[in-house]
């Protein structure tokens, strides 16, 4: 592959970014996209065959109460930002800016509301939100992002993973189903993108840092690239003894489905099945690469998912297990995900049903790594006594924000400790084929008084509002007291300038940029 | 306990009953009540917590695929019979009959159809069937069953266990809902029988062999009682070196919900989970019993349930996981079970997706004993070569049988390999309270003219027809084959006669037995 060469080649030039100060464990953060509560094999799905992520599952810490803070894509996406600026122009377009990542904060801090990011989108996550990457890049940090970014390119690239915390960044911009002219998304069925893409009309690019080096990419490559960059980055930074941090952030498994070669049709389970198993593929080769580098016991691993599973994809969706409806809706299956933390020798193999959330996750690895922390109000808890102690979460809550512009209503429900309420419900397209209405775009906004009341641990399903099916007059004081606790969140809520408000110009897209020559035919590059 | 004093010395008397060849394997069989797929921490459940399971799981071949015979509780329990008649008679009530139990063949061959039996039921498990204990008593197995018999009393109490292949039986007879005057099973909540019963109200006797030995039973009691009797059976059996068959049936988790002081209160998921504690915690005895005594290695364990969950108890019911509808239905919420083989050094740990099926059981553990086979056709097939070669299952097909009296239509569905083929649907009263509302009682009988369609393997939760979303020339030809399957089933299939369509007589039930005296004043004896 010629983009290949040209990646080593940039690649081995800059490998080492930083001092070689070792005062913290290694991170790696795998991020799957889509996956639903049950979707992976050690959280019951039947058929999903995912060894690897089973295997860090039998000897890490499962959580079985982990949440994203969203229920869609983009929000979910606030990790990290950039500190080393990577200059070197080559292949066919130069993007050259900097930017941040939301990083421990509820998105609607930072602006990445309402929605998603698209090719041409304006906005971006802003530059003054303080990423993982930026946390740990003053201790010596080398720092790699893998995979889908899907926090906004901007004009000439400006938001791009290089400008917002990470040394390297090899991947695609925004969900594969979001290219310009391509046609992976027929509804039903999804044909075109299995095993080999209908590659010409995918406009989708591969960036290596700031530079395009393929496009449109190619599907069945995709991973097996990545898994190298993976490989190397680890064993590189391994060899040179310098820590590292890891964001792989997988497409696996957005809708439509693909995977290489090496899992097309192998699965049980499908198209799904196959794009699951190429992901839990790659998680091995991350997994082999430290344990080849006999750095297992010096790295914290930790695996999740960016929001429930899409319904509306049928079988070439997930499964949120028992839990009810989600993607894009504020019921557990929306935002509750699969997650494990893996550190051999360090984190004792079992489950918790400990509270914990993609915004803690900052925290924690601040405290892992003792850094300090961003000045901006946090939204996350360190999870070190979880982990490391069997002990209590600090998180008591969790709030959840629905995906469009009724955001503006505030959260939509809330947990607190094992209750949950919601205020407000709807259902949504991401979530139109389940048997359950409730999950159905047609299921309108409807606001609760007083609020559903659920106990998640005895009904982790949402089947029974306690207020009409039990009674007792003591929810009326859990329902006071969430109130409270619902009020004084809002009142520290500043909510940023919506960026993903700021519309689109189609000549930001990647294939409209006046260096990208010669341009596809199919780019619509009018703004 | 004064009981206990009474069966401690009539089990000391009785304890060795056979002969000391030792052939083959010990043999475990765990058997839950309405226990969902998507109920034990392994199988995917949140905030279960049920450890010795789980580790079962971890440490022995967990199913994803494997099923009960039947969507209600007396089909399902086809095992045993008897050679040994035990004929003491102490205590408040004397019974001596002899029965035998179904075993490895379709409910429908046996007779224990449509429905279940209750305490005064004229049915019982005919005689003339061959059970797991009959099969094994000639090879010098001691057998022992414990807990929830359900296979009928009859006059005289001639279809009990003693009298079906058990040398010993302590349990009860049949579901703690169905006892006269009790009132457990208020709807909802069912706040009575949590932790301390409301005794006086409940006649569920507590048999020891064929005699009661205590009416009512002391609910809080009860498995702490059974934990004892099963430590001392097992116990018993490898001091003397004789191999033997225990068959463990708990009435957990049938409703209503309760727990000794033991586990009452003390899991994350209220009553229920306070009774699966229970039963998880039961289990547990028994894994440690093997250990013990050094027999763990030499003894065939296999967990499963007798059908899916009940789902009209709110959170006092079972979970389905992602599976559809539960208990009373033929969707695979109804039929498909948790199911766990144990056997270490022997049992390679993993997971199969291989079909298995409670029929099946017989035949395997003939074959683990090297026992003759009964003369009468059988519906299960050894499932060695899963067991200890990760082979393909000899079974290809399910047959699912309602359970009311439109199983005279024939079988509702077929799965054959990774398809599913609805000829009827139904919902059921045992399936209320879910939001899909193809499990209520209102989605009445309807044949499907074609069959619906599903692909089990990508589509576990049976939310999407073939026939309508995906439609392939090729599904006519899986129709046709599953057509012809089902003929060739059915051709074979003679309808014994209806042991449960033979009624009740209220004198049969044990309170009114004439030798119960005093009789309680609750008994309805007016036949």
């Amino acid at each position: 592959m010629t983009f290949w060469i040209v990646f080593l080649v940039l690649f081995s030039d800059l490998w080492y970014t930083g001092s070689t100060s070792r005062t913290g464990p290694n991170i790696v953060l795998i991020f799957a996209d889509d996956l639903g509560f049950g979707d992976l094999g050690c959280y019951g799905h039947p058929t999903s065959i995912t060894p690897n992520l089973d295997t860090m599952a039998a000897n890490g810490l499962r959580f079985t109460d982990f949440y994203s803070a969203s229920p869609v894509c983009s929000p979910s996406r606030r990790f990290e930002q950039l500190l080393t600026v990577f200059s070197e122009k080559v292949c066919v377009c130069i993007l050259t800016h900097r930017a941040a990542l939301l990083t421990g904060r509820y998105q609607t801090r930072s602006g990445v509301y309402p929605g998603v990011f698209y090719p041409g989108s304006k906005g971006g996550l802003p530059l003054n939100e303080t990423t993982i990457a930026e946390v740990l890049k003053p201790l010596g940090y080398a720092t790699a992002m893998v995979g889908k970014w899907h926090l906004g390119i901007g004009a000439n690239g400006s938001f791009l993973p290089v400008y917002q915390g990470f040394d390297h960044y090899l991947g695609v911009p925004y969900s594969h189903d979001q290219g310009p002219c391509q046609n992976l998304t027929c509804f039903p069925p999804d044909t075109k993108c299995y095993g080999m893409c209908d590659q010409g009309a995918v406009l989708l690019p591969l960036f290596f840092n700031n530079t395009i080096i393929q496009q449109p990419v190619s599907f069945p490559d995709l991973v097996p690239h990545y898994n190298k960059f993976t490989t190397e980055f680890i064993t590189e930074s391994a060899r040179k003894k310098q820590p590292f941090f890891l964001y792989y952030a997988s497409h696996h498994t957005h809708y439509p489905q693909f995977a290489s070669a090496l899992t097309a049709g192998k699965s049980l389970r499908g198209r799904f099945g196959d794009a699951l198993m190429e992901f839990d593929t790659s998680v091995g080769v991350i997994l082999e690469a430290l344990e080849a580098s006999g750095i297992q016991n010096n790295t914290f691993v930790f695996f999740t998912s960016d929001n429930g599973p899409e319904l509306f994809r049928m079988s070439r969706g997930g499964n949120a297990g028992l839990l009810k409806c989600g993607k894009g809706t504020t019921y557990e299956g929306g935002m509750r995900e699969p997650a494990i933390a893996y550190w051999p020798g360090r984190i004792q193999p079992g489950v918790t049903h400990e509270l914990g959330s993609t915004l803690d996750l900052l925290p924690t690895i601040a405290a892992l790594a003792q850094a300090k922390l961003p000045s901006a109000q946090l939204d996350g808890y360190d999870m070190s006594n979880i982990l490391f102690s069997s002990q209590s979460s600090m998180r008591k809550t969790m709030f959840y924000y629905p995906v469009d512009p009724s955001i503006k209503l505030g959260v939509f429900a809330v947990r607190y400790g094992k209750y949950k309420a919601h205020y407000y419900t709807r259902g949504s397209s991401h979530s139109e084929t389940t048997p359950d209405h409730d999950c159905h775009i047609i299921a309108g906004l409807k606001a609760h008084e007083p609020p559903l009341l659920f106990d998640l641990e005895s009904d982790p399903s949402e089947n029974y509002n306690l207020m009409v099916y039990d009674y007792q007059p003591e929810y009326d004081l859990v329902l006071k007291k969430i109130q409270e606790l619902k009020a004084q969140f809002e009142e520290t809520m500043v909510f940023g300038e919506s960026q993903t408000g700021k519309g689109s110009d189609h000549s930001l897209e990647p294939c409209c940029n006046p260096q990208c020559t010669p341009k596809p035919a199919c780019c619509s590059c009018i703004p």
